[in-house]
């Protein structure tokens, strides 16, 4: 079962639609298998509230719930409880609105949207500080990234991570891992 | 073509054997596509020097340097410069004395052990003075993480990145970026 944490919570949410193709199209795209892997142990290991997968496919949905659920309570959870314990933080939802209604419109969560080549307008150390006292939804996109209509209905957008020469092209598994490291790590430095 | 950075440079390696299972065997994993992809994205973002890949089956060598070899010059080139450029980064080797030998044994590569369960001996300050002046070769070990033998062999063992609740079980892919993160970011906090 999952359990939400007392506010504040800090929730992610990969985004399958609306995002873009290389030629700024918007597109669905499909569900990467990894992706749920990597993002659930993610979210566990930072103890963030829920990780949402947008997807409005039905058939997609359904595959992988059917993926999911065989980790959570089927022949993978007996093989590895560490997955199964991760995998209780995935929530697909059909669409943004249905996961912000699934945090609870009353929590106000504070949406950030994030990508490589967006106009950073809060940077980490704000974002730790907000984090404080609000609760925070982190969109990601996939494909080449998140709609433009998504990023300019967000509260923020995170300052894009910086690569050296000018190259920032991480997967979705590596930029959301460093965000959530940033945002939530004990201190380290 | 690889262009090697002058000294001081950080390298990574993923390594395939000699890794444990889940009963603490020595064994050879497979490689898996999209560590190749995320790692080489990573080590170019962050402006790595190499990212090798030890893998000692010679069937899984032939087959990875085919997809290198797309993405570098194939049909994948074309497709995605980024990720062209991105596999200019990855080296595949039989071994870590093959690894140290392609960095050069004169560069005298001081070897930092990670994983989930490690005894950590350095943080992640010391290891950001570290590679001012020494060379940098970072081990992630795949499967249940890197043998005994090569932690005990390496000159450092990593702090571990720490979950709550006990919980540190992320993929080799973010760990990998967090920890290059940690390690390489220009200052945000």
């Amino acid at each position: 079962m999952r359990v939400k944490n007392k506010m504040p919570s800090i929730n992610i949410c990969l985004v399958h639609y609306p995002v873009k193709n290389q030629n700024n199209q918007i597109i669905t795209t499909s569900i990467t298998n990894l992706d749920v892997h990597d993002l659930a142990r993610l979210s566990t290991t930072y103890g963030l509230d829920c990780f949402y997968i947008v997807q409005p496919l039905n058939r997609q949905k359904e595959l992988f719930q059917e993926l999911i659920d065989y980790w959570k309570k089927g022949v993978g959870a007996n093989y590895n409880l560490h997955r199964a314990r991760a995998f209780h933080k995935v929530t697909i939802v059909a669409s943004i609105e249905e996961c912000l209604q699934d945090i609870g419109l009353d929590k106000e969560p504070i949406v950030i949207a994030t990508g490589a080549n967006i106009q950073g307008n809060i940077g980490y150390c704000q974002l730790r500080e907000l984090a404080k006292t609000r609760n925070i939804l982190l969109l990601f996109g996939t494909g080449w990234g998140l709609a433009d209509s998504l990023i300019d209905k967000a509260h923020y957008q995170l300052a894009p991570i910086a690569g050296v020469d000018g190259y920032n092209h991480l997967s979705v598994r590596s930029a959301a891992s460093i965000i959530i490291d940033r945002l939530c790590s004990k201190k380290w430095w």
